[in-house]
């Protein structure tokens, strides 16, 4: 396995599990490494990629059974190498596919899963609003009205990852009557709803974000996720994925340890690898330390997933902490490069810049941590 | 389990190991948390406890076959409630009784182990010396020569924990010809070894530290570990025990981490619990990241140990990480008490200052960082 | 100047405050120094240096044109040696003289002013209750009635130092009929006031604190302070305490500071002095890094004291950063001394145990941070 | 004066130096900001703003006898707004400048000062290599050999501020015969001498690095500064401008302060602005208070220059600690703003980015670590 799993983690899975693995590390290797830089600098997707990419047939892995320990060494093994491609098919398996298998009807998932698994379908999901970050429940302000055979939409939505070119969007919103927030999958084309890219992006920036409108958008009630009743539903989704975005935040700042290692035994200074100083080992030590930890972590979440005893406090516990041990070791790794870190060749500076938004999106520190401290204290202090 | 075990990783236990862990639990809490405190503040150890500690049979269990998970978890018991009984245990258990148990010969073995194991001898390890701290291998003073049938010790050695009352003190020396550091176990009363204690403590004063004089000391060959050939021999014992103060550090901070969470929920401020407030619950959830993160490291440490491919950095790892941890948990422990944390009353105290005892004993974070640090990059920077 | 002084603050002192710094170094080193540890230890109260005390002639100071850049320097110069000194004498000087110096009358202050500043007379400073930390204003529950030419005190304070000996105790209480709170000087002897020691102090052990009661307690009208008429007055109190408390954690991070670098220097592993390892160097200049930037902070608000244009946000931001600083500080320190750093004798022990106190003393961090941040936001987040 | 400004320390300055910052504050607010984040993404540096600051009138000001306090605020207002502006002016104005002006000869001072000063000709200064960064001294690989009345340089270097437009290099290269460094001012357009610019930056975009390689690149004798005779010389330029940096990163972390606090105050969720919540004063505190102390240091760093008793250890410390204070204080700036934080429309994530290179460039921290190391202890830990 490699250099960053240093408790040897990857133990852990079963041979055809660790082929799987192996398979996406090799296209991630091949394939995405190569073009990363390229595509960060000129914030544009490698939609070229896609088909091969298909070939490795990972997505809706979790909803065929795989589990929760494999989908998280996927998910580690992507964002090792690139994790705007992580986050691009974080936003489409997790979130889109996610809501889809979860709360979709049977009709549904047959009509929508197979497509999306082989990619010719690709998925967003927008939940978060220009004015809603944290405050995302309550302070929903999309609407859903029932007309007949069909809800319309209006509201907008901010930061959706995906939306510029996504086949299906799943939107939440809030219907008028009940005020009970419900899940609609808009298909791409669909007037009333446009997407517009975000410029000016220092992080992610080969992921597609975009705000949305949405003007009086028709979605057929067929399009209209059934298992999605309240905003409940939503967080049993963001519980998921939040484990995701945990393991993402691992795979990120091994990327980056490794790459950080590497440099420090073949840099030299004073006549010898800077590798063999006190102050880099000390840096070295220190992401280390934060990877194995936060490894075990979504190992133990991936666990008690597959036993079901699961809660938001937990995936909740894991994305606050694991992204912030990911952005003090991409840091360190940073400044064990010196001026060379904040060049992209080196291979650093994408997870610098990208760890920032991982720290912040799928809920920020704090809110994950008022999540869990609610849970503990049995107190909330949202407000 | 406790609330401090978020991830409930004492699920990974058998039943019968729980059991066991159980009744260590139910020891710490009817019997030494009562006297706890007052065994710190007047830096008295209680003798009186020895017999009731004797009949959980826990001494020597790494020896008969127990699984490192269980005496993990046994050591984590001892610590979150009282981390001078855990270090009285682990010198006892993990130092001296390991170091026989694991380079002592079979007619050692049986001669020493059965008491020791229902503590009608007590054992010391003395290896530390007052002008070597980190540099123990290369730095080591304390001779050993030759003479027939016995070897004459001389030398000093610093903070030895049990020695004022240890029946048996496992002495490491260099031998004067080859020049390798050898194990002997001197008796309580050989003449030439005098013990005094350590004064002024400000942590773990329960613990009773002793500068030991070694002055023409003899000892029977009979009493040489034959398994002790090298420093080498010394390191695999420290390998272990560094797992041992790992689990102790979590059992550390796990103790403060569920005091702090008791207090904040039934003290009030402003009319209500500080539980309910955003910088109580940020302080309570760090702590319980730190826990949950280190916990996990610890049962992986153990599940390595126990597939046999335990290496020295994977537990120095788990010294320099966990200690850490442990340290700054319980100071936010301390901060979310306010004043009533530097009194013993509130059950915090304590465990601010042991910890501190505890972060540097058995190789401090900088040695074993250099330790794994060697082992990542191949480079030695110690010196 | 101190080595701890990188910066040279010193010199921005004339040539007579130098003096007066330089006259309260020399008790320091030669009367408190010796006896400092044995103090703590058994936590007694070194009264016999009172006289020697008073020959230095700095109670008052600040209450006789001395600028706040002296007084702050005369603090720093004791807790650089001894923080439980240090606080000795600021509950004195800073909180019950300070309290009488502006808010009592004339003839209060020439009836208590000289005896204090002879420290012939002790003060105490009683505003802290059981029930309330952070909340002191609203939280007081302690009540003074009028009745005829006296006020009936009736209540329950803690944590109030000096109070076991102190002939002057300054006890806020909430007047019944307005709810304003007020100050009054309760006399030692005073029928109704009792005060009992607290045990079991992990720090400051040499400070006596105590838990008083106070039960139909008398005083004399002639005893109340008119200036005291609400709470606002209170707090200016506690603004330039604050500021005191700031300068304490510069003194106590400055002595840990010197003693850890002369430590390092001294000790040697591996052959040659630790003060020459990268690491080690790491943490002495993390800590004079601290040290310094702290002492230009207390420097830049005796400024801004002297100047009349200070704040409760200025004090409330130097205490809650100063005492942060200094709690990082000390435990590098400790942690540069190992195992050494856990026993009083090399000096780094108190400064250890002495800083959790002074941290949480005097307002928290959290509530001192709320206090800055209500004046930088124009938002009160205390509920 | 800047919200950020909490001890109000522009107050130190005289009324015509007041005038001269204000004059710098208006163009930065009037010319700059508007352009920044265009000329940051798309890497370009806005040479149409070159003439205004010129108007400004303060290149220069160093050597025309303005006091250290006046040069810091002027850095600190360029940096506030644009760190990439602040870094270009700090190139040509405290290195290269600084360079001509302490070693040049009086002549080279007439040819060159004057157009400095204008900005007519901008100027560069060529020391770390590609092989060297932190042991820039001894590692020095760039040769000069005296050929006549000339010098040849040969070797190449790297990082190179400006290089690509800069009318005037100057070049550090060692000198083949008696091994000492030298300085040398290359022209623009000497033969021998290429300048590449440096690609895919993630941090000061708008600077304009360069990859430099001297080919027997001849310069007559006229352009060797006199007073560059050892690396010694060298390093007392690097003394001035690392307190310049230490500025730099003041104006940095004040310019994200200012941003993140207008934003909490805006920003609303749960029905109220964030900047209610105590996570989010938290956060606001430790920025204002890592502001606040930083310029404290470099205002005192400045005194302790305008009194001549200024050393290297006293700038390495400023360096070192302010951009630490820096780096943490950016990222709690991010936090502050979620999402919007990784966007450069908020004006937030250009401080992020950019603070990355400066915490790094003119001395790591680890190198101004051990520069401060080695003053305290008297040990060198380079090597």
């Amino acid at each position: 396995m490699h250099t960053g799993d240093f408790y040897d983690y990857f133990d852990l899975l079963e041979d055809d599990e660790k082929k799987i693995v192996l398979r996406v590390r090799e296209f991630m290797n091949q394939e995405v490494a190569p073009i990363a830089d390229e595509a960060w600098t000129t914030a544009r997707f490698p939609h070229q990629l896609i088909p091969k990419l298909a070939e490795l047939d990972i997505a809706g892995l979790p909803y065929r059974g795989a589990r929760s320990l494999l989908t998280g060494f996927v998910v580690l093994e992507m964002n090792r190498v690139d994790p705007s491609m992580g986050t691009f098919f974080g936003v489409h398996n997790g979130l889109a596919m996610g809501s889809i298998a979860r709360l979709g009807s049977d009709e549904q998932q047959e009509r929508w899963l197979p497509p999306m698994s082989d990619l010719t379908k690709i998925g967003a999901f927008a939940l978060t609003e220009p004015k809603g970050g944290s405050d995302v429940a309550a302070g929903l302000r999309t609407t859903a009205r029932r007309d007949g055979d069909s809800w319309v939409l209006n509201g907008a939505k901010r930061w959706i990852g995906n939306a510029t070119f996504a086949d299906l969007i799943v939107v939440w919103a809030k219907e008028e009557t009940d005020g009970q927030v419900k899940g609609f999958v808009v298909e791409k084309g669909t007037p009333g709803f446009t997407a517009t890219r975000i410029e000016n992006k220092i992080a992610l920036r080969t992921v597609q974000n975009a705000d949305i409108t949405l003007t009086g958008c028709r979605v057929p009630d067929a399009n209209r996720l059934p298992g999605a009743r309240t905003f409940r539903d939503t967080a049993a989704i963001l519980r998921q994925t939040r484990g995701g975005v945990a393991w993402q935040a691992v795979g990120c700042m091994m990327g980056a340890y490794e790459r950080a290692l590497s440099y420090a035994k073949e840099r030299e200074q004073f006549g010898r690898p800077v590798a063999g100083f006190q102050l880099v080992q000390d840096l070295l030590v220190r992401m280390l330390g934060n990877v194995t930890c936060s490894l075990g972590m979504v190992v133990r979440l991936a666990q008690l997933q597959d036993q079901g005893v699961y809660k938001d406090e937990h995936s909740a516990m894991a994305k606050a902490f694991c992204t912030a041990r990911m952005r003090e070791a991409v840091g360190w790794g940073r400044e064990i490069m010196g001026g060379n870190g904040i060049v992209l060749d080196y291979g650093m500076g994408r997870f610098v810049a990208d760890s920032e938004a991982i720290y912040s999106y799928e809920g920020t520190r704090e809110i994950n941590t008022l999540i869990v401290g609610r849970a503990i204290t049995g107190l909330g202090a949202f407000v």
